[in-house]
């Protein structure tokens, strides 16, 4: 790969980030009426007017202006902005009365599901984690510790380890099959791992650190497939693993069949999952202080898995997600998945210089720019077919809004900046 | 067994816990200079001097006045010794900045070592729980709470599950071997359970009650030898079983070689702590409202192995530790194992009604009261030989207090109540 290439690739995020991306948010997202976040628009960039605040959004919201900030952009302003966010965190999602986040309001602030959901928590320390280390406000890093405890305090299962992730608002599990108490996932796990990883940077606290390294061996250890070393969606609490149904309360679009069931509900992964967890991983190790030596093994199989079965060599992307062995299930190309095999794959070239991690990044690159992000507007189409025409066209809404794309793209440079300064 | 006999070891009981044993406490452990309560006291019933408070005889002993006015002694004299010792705990050994109690204390109240024990813990949780019962004060479960949180957030392993045990004064994780970061043990774990289960009766909070049943399975599933259903005393984090050692902080007068092992590191059980276990979960089960049925194996194999291998039916009383196979490494007569069995052979006659549990009660307390009960001081010798002449001869130190011989009583009487209701 040349270094014009690489400057290229460069330039070409760096417009994207700096003239679309962040000012498409900025632009529109700061409800001044009732403080929070506006996270739902249209193809045209038009709010919706979904009545909804949800505990993802609002928290990923202060994740990408936090982080921006922190990456050098915006002036100050991006700041201000996720400070104004932490505002409604605070003073509007927050259970005075039992701990946590609500985890979905309307616009004005009235709590419309007050139910304690570990995924959105895990986000909510993540976000306030950054919050504090991009802006020195100790409020982000008090409520991020504080959500901590509660994990622990409700969520860790001290028979089996790892967590439970469903909860009525008193925090008491709540019950079987689409209630989610019985069930434990990858999803949830992982994002705890992403979580406490920028918390003990924050932190630099030993009962952080100590929590991060045991949900590492849990991911490696119970929640990847023992041969493929790919990501398996939901487990029992014993860690056996769950046929993939769809829960009460959802966190994305994921399609199942009439019953609820994934179509292969126990052979399924995602690689752009899988891409996602090799990357949080080295950061966290990176964040931790531990050499890489004891993770290639699995390291290499993440990436691996997604290029040799993942990417679209024809048409550019990455698929939606399909077998352990590797056949491909769904063909379609959603955002988020692109966004986070960007960051990967430059991180895979990056630590181990194999030239086909470079040809994905930039099939997947190539793809993005070229049929996902809608240009005139400044976000990313959600879904597209494989050959790249939109299937869903909104600009964001609860789930979707702009930790991938934003993430994707200050990241994407931070690693490019590395690789150019070794080229 | 004639219901006489029953009447005769009740009368036995009651009279040495109303006219001796009480008293005893009641007459000499108040400080009413210092707060808190004297536990040192030698052969004749004199204070001996030794200038320390720890937390475990302090927890001890706000348990002993707890549960005596709980079951109906004292006429309320009880209940102002238990708050009297709670505000010693709350006041001086508690620790405002990071939470938990402080490990020792000299009689003045100033730290000795600021260490953060879990087994010193699971007492401050159990007494603090049974004082809030039985006086209504709301403080004892308060902190009770307090300690159950920083268990869960400092000590739980959430990746092989149940609890690390030895911590700095912040709660940071202690090193390596006698310093005892990198263990688990029976004895903290049995007295969680023990401590879980009065936390939960106090509260009849979910989060109580399912960590309460987690760390049953914990017991019975990793603690417990595979074989024998007899309870290992260390293991190393992934509950893979542990050599034996001293550690730098010690709760008894456990006999070690020079080199800080046990004589038998890896083959060594408690019949006495085997029977406490067994009654303590059947308590827990109880309070759970939990049927022994899934349970009946574990606890029969608890049971029979002290009969069948602890019980001197020679000289009465039960040895102090052996093989898991049986063979008796110790002949000796500790005070706690005879209390211990005493309760505990009552539960397994109650529930399986075979008479050989009845034949080990009277063994065990026959020794105790022929031999163990130094009369007229009130309280019992804590080491005597396998015959019952005294090797160790005080009344009390930071390890012995009053816990297990007032508990036996006390205990007891409920125990042979019920054998005699239904007689």
């Amino acid at each position: 790969m040349s270094l014009d290439q690489l400057k290229n690739y460069r330039q070409e995020i760096h417009n994207h980030l700096t003239t679309q991306l962040l000012p498409f948010w900025e632009n529109r997202c700061v409800d001044k009426d009732n403080g929070g976040f506006i996270t739902h628009f249209d193809n045209a960039g038009n709010d919706s007017g979904a009545d909804e605040k949800s505990l993802i959004a609002q928290t990923r919201t202060v994740y990408t202006f936090s982080s921006a900030h922190r990456a050098g952009y915006g002036d100050g302003r991006y700041a201000a902005i996720a400070s104004h966010g932490v505002d409604f965190l605070i003073d509007k999602m927050w259970d005075n009365e039992n701990g946590g986040f609500y985890w979905l309001m309307d616009r004005k602030g009235n709590v419309k599901i007050d139910e304690k959901i570990v995924y959105g928590h895990s986000f909510a320390i993540y976000s306030l984690a950054e919050y504090t280390l991009a802006t020195g406000d100790p409020r982000g890093l008090e409520y991020a510790e504080k959500v901590f405890d509660l994990l622990q305090k409700y969520g860790a299962d001290t028979y089996y380890g790892g967590y439970f992730e469903m909860f009525h608002k008193n925090w008491e599990l709540k019950g079987k099959g689409p209630a989610g108490g019985d069930r434990k996932t990858l999803d949830a796990h992982m994002h705890l791992m992403e979580a406490f990883t920028t918390l003990y940077e924050a932190s630099q606290k030993q009962v952080h650190k100590r929590k991060l390294l045991e949900i590492i061996q849990l991911l490696i250890n119970k929640i990847m497939h023992p041969q493929y070393k790919t990501g398996i969606p939901q487990f029992w609490a014993d860690w056996t693993v769950a046929p993939q149904i769809k829960f009460d309360i959802i966190w994305g679009w994921d399609r199942f069949t009439e019953d609820g069931l994934k179509s292969s509900a126990e052979d399924n992964t995602s690689y752009g999952h899988n891409v996602e967890f090799a990357w949080l991983l080295m950061h966290a190790l990176d964040i931790a202080g531990v050499p890489y030596d004891a993770y290639h093994d699995q390291l290499l199989a993440s990436y691996n898995h997604a290029v040799e079965n993942g990417i679209d060599w024809e048409y550019g992307g990455v698929y939606v997600e399909g077998s352990h062995a590797g056949e491909v299930y769904d063909r379609e190309k959603e955002f988020w998945q692109q966004a986070e095999v960007i960051i990967g794959m430059l991180d895979a070239y990056r630590v181990y210089g194999d030239e086909k991690y470079l040809k994905a990044y930039d099939a997947t690159h190539r793809f993005v720019f070229d049929h996902m992000i809608h240009s005139e507007v400044g976000e990313w189409l959600p879904l597209l077919t494989r050959q790249g025409e939109p299937i869903w066209k909104h600009m964001s809404h609860s789930w979707k809004v702009n930790y991938h794309s934003v993430r994707s793209m200050v990241q994407g440079i931070v690693r490019l900046d590395k690789l150019i300064a070794t080229a």
